[in-house]
């Protein structure tokens, strides 16, 4: 059984656990005071322009998602976010839990644009009981986002134009952020999003790393007693070297952006794959996810050697489920020209 | 100037104040445990039929849903309601801010059906990522809408079905509840009510009293312990006695209805009589709110002197905005005459 | 039977009927946007100095108390408050609800001092893990405190310092904020309070309103988007006007002061004669509220005439219950006789 | 520089770390549905006796407490614990930010006992105003305690039977929990933890794994519906397989008691040696932190050699403050004979 369900069904790549096991006995600080996650910070920073920009490492996406937005927001604000955002649908309610609504906007392939976003703001202001309302105070976007899509330079400058237009704050949830810089059209790079973000985070979990989300604060207002707020969202983890650990050889000789390249390339090349047998996809991506609509009958005879998830949301035929492909770091190449065969083989037999 | 802005432009009805006069030095219990909130939920007992049923005292009918339902549903549970539910865009995050999410369904008029909500519990739970979503845990409905429009006992019976088929506690909000029942298809008495629904509340502040909402709760696990959430929530008012006082008053001879009565039948008259000038409306409407569409050049030809308000929501042509128009318990037939008299002559002249 | 239970057993002052009688008919704007609540403002700020100083109108003392804090504090601060505070002990876990702990520090007198605040702060930023602890964002005082006594204009003073030293802001919850002005050694006024603390309110449900308290905010930046957070906390009142109306009368002529000057005066006409009697008191009032310490035997003789409360905090001896007894602006000066009369009868023939 | 700062200055147990390598490229479920979790509650229910026992893991303590409490408590209840619990202290208020108040309990050598806790379960109900404050709904004790002292089987006995009598579950945090099960006086066993509270934790983090804790639900109802719960507050590890592998490798062959006894052992030579030397303790403890008094000047005489932590809170005379020594799973025994002769050399020569 091969899976490509998600980028997360392995462990961490290799130069991980060596630091781990190298840096096993040595004695460091607790909750992420340590050398490690200073030595990464230093790596990150090397991509990045500003020297106060603040970094910060959580565990994972959702707590990350949770304590930026609450530590941000006012009791009375929400967050914008696509309609497809993860924070909107597939946090069970944690951007809720810590009080706060998530106003969310249609999206285009998982994507949402400056107009949008501007008419929105402008809206709340214009109505006569706007007091009545949730006041927006951030926007969050996803990139890439939950459809594998990504937002150009130019679609982030123009977001970032509205938000401090608006003086409400950037937020980009860069789960698989290194997909987003390093697949083709992925024109922004970390110092652009330093530049054009308020907050953005470089994903580990799905990148790599056993776990860990490098949170990359550049307004020092909302890094100001920002280690409080992680305690509190039960994010300071007790040895929080493993996080510096593992960020660090990450950023040490451009190992995030050699396996972002890694799954991307394996993804297109699936994606190239299917298209060329004559299967139509949900949308173009060109990331490491891929939706390629099947027709039941041979989702049924894939099932058998390969795992793929089938989305509830979003399905444009009910006859024909959302199918998502996932590639990742540990991808083996083997395992997608494997699949291409056998979907070859079955497309032809039909 | 005469206002249709909306039922809660004047003060309380005459026999509410005389009551308030004539007990004012006699000294009472507080917290809502005097004999004047007693009396006022015998009076509302009579139209009902379990004698378990509960009966709990608001001020507001923000609060009075924040509390229900933040009483009601579990930390990873939302409330489904309809996208224009007052829950859902008026009370500046409300329900989030006790830590839950408004799981919202596109509206027809105002109203959600018993499919819908029906397919949304299915969906959650069909979907292979269940846990990562927030759980249905509540159906909210307001009943007028607000959109002016009502549920009929038929539609009542569905939802209670479906709702009652997931365990699935059914809520009401019944700010303008009195217009529901006394208005032409308005066939759901309190008792089905009580029959139907978990909680629902009969609305005070918008139906002749200063403010209060009397909360009818038949199911025994919602109001234990309730008067902590109403503490807690700061709706324990100290002189709980002046929401018993007024709730009297209303259901002392059915002063309730008669003064909905009045407003209902007022709305009705002006919805027929711009009917007859030509004016379409965005929808029909059989209780004290009625939205008829206006060009732009006669509203402001009527705003010198009469006040309505306008909606940002549901607009059906940015050239036509929408216009609300109210009656209430307190307005006077003559205010309605003259305008329809008023728009005639602006009618004919144009 | 007489009651001394409290100071909000009975309606309210009969020139607040008579003004909302007068005013019932007429239209006015919903949501406290009215002309009474604006003149209501108007004859508030004839007692303070700053211009600038913003005035909220709110339903009760737990929502006021909910919505300020709330308001005011990050979601990693806390509220520092006498053990004793009313948001500490007695409105169901309000301020918790809202994400935020309360700080208790021990109180004397149900008061706490400057002294006692600066050592907090300070050993919060001494603390080798201050970042896993709740940060102290905000001084919260009653005044009258809960056991009745007050704070001198000099112990202000040196509260306000510290929280002015340390960027804190000083909440004041006036419930009966009236008797601690006009008593003896209530020595601070109401543009003093404006000077020292950044928001504080005027009691008028303690204090002969039906409801109502007058939040008065100094500091501009609580005041930004506060109405949105009246919203949300349930405490705008639809017909907001009810505020405006009984806050203008209570400052047309100071009758706010006149009524608390009643109050006042009859309960030290009872504290005088209750000590004249030989019975000690848990500690002296200058206020409203006395605390006297009576045998068992004769509290059971008092309760078939008299209605007290008994307190289950600060007892110093079981055997000696804690009574509480209320007058107010409603309390009439035969009752008062009529209860030392008794208890000197009582006390007599023992 | 030797550390006995804390128990989690190192990585993890060597068994963890080949665990980790040799399962690293297979490809398993995310988010805790895999087999190795499945293996690790296998190895884990050997020692428990109920087959229904649900066990679920988490990332880190606060993280544990948070998720369980907020899970446990309805919206007007409050978790009682001892004044110097982590929650009630070292949590930056992470149980009040889920809306729910600690309810402290004064501690001796920071346990709380069964008595304490029925005399204020009576006195809330016995209050007359019971409903305007917070509900106790649940216990929390640490063991081993913050104070390196545990709870006998009798005394935990004792507190269960409390629990029961008013329904009110039983919480055990225990973050170093195999200490208490493996020192003189801990007479506790796993089964018995299972019997008497309704959930525990088996500390991870700080026994020798790289993070994770191990949460043993005995009720049901709490178990019900936990995933979400964990989800929406942060804990839901992508990766879950890396709680699983740990927890297997640690009650593979009872690595976990071994790393427990081994701390326990180190700690105990460590106290006895001081206590030779004639140094008092604050309090005697039979785990793996202690806490000599030393007077300052050897304080500062051992910090260049040997780090350890000073507590802020508890100190019995500000000239003697209080000194924390840990001792943990990687504790090598040379640093405790170096520090023994470095104490004795330094005490001689005074």
């Amino acid at each position: 059984m091969i899976s490509f369900y998600n980028d997360y069904s392995e462990g961490a790549h290799e130069r991980i656990l060596d630091a781990l096991i190298r840096t096993n006995r040595l004695q460091s600080e607790g909750y992420g005071t340590d050398a490690y996650c200073e030595e990464a910070k230093q790596l990150i920073r090397k991509h990045l322009k500003n020297p106060k920009t603040a970094i910060q490492f959580l565990v994972g996406g959702t707590q990350a998602n949770t304590t930026v937005i609450s530590a941000v927001l006012k009791p009375y604000q929400g967050v914008i976010a696509a309609e497809s955002g993860h924070i909107a649908v597939h946090e069970s309610g944690a951007i809720e839990a810590t009080g706060h609504k998530v106003l969310t906007l249609p999206q285009t392939n998982g994507k949402i644009n400056a107009e949008q976003i501007e008419h929105l703001i402008r809206a709340h202001y214009d109505s006569e009981s706007f007091e009545h309302q949730v006041q927006p105070g951030m926007v969050y976007i996803s990139d890439p986002t939950e459809y594998g899509t990504i937002y150009s330079k130019a679609e982030l400058q123009e977001i970032s134009k509205v938000c401090r237009k608006f003086h409400i704050p950037l937020f980009i949830d860069g789960a698989r952020l290194g997909c987003a810089l390093v697949c083709e059209g992925g024109d922004a790079t970390l110092a652009d999003l330093e530049e054009l973000a308020d907050v953005f985070y470089i994903g580990g979990t799905k990148m790599g790393a056993m776990f860990g989300e490098a949170v990359v604060i550049t307004d020092p207002a909302i890094d100001h007693c920002f280690r409080y707020m992680i305690k509190q969202k039960g994010g300071m983890l007790a040895k929080g070297r493993l996080l510096g650990i593992q960020f660090a050889e990450l950023f040490r000789d451009d190992l995030y952006f050699e396996l972002a390249r890694h799954a991307v390339r394996l993804a297109q090349k699936m994606q190239a794959g299917i298209r060329e047998l004559g299967y139509p996809f949900m949308m173009d991506s060109p990331t490491n996810q891929i939706f390629p609509i099947f027709p039941d009958e041979l989702i049924h005879q894939l099932e058998d050697k390969y795992a793929c998830s089938y989305w509830d949301w979003g399905r444009p035929d009910p006859k024909h489920p959302n199918v998502r492909i996932v590639t990742s770091w540990a991808t083996e190449e083997s395992s997608v020209d494997a699949f291409l065969a056998d979907l070859k083989k079955l497309t032809l037999k039909k």
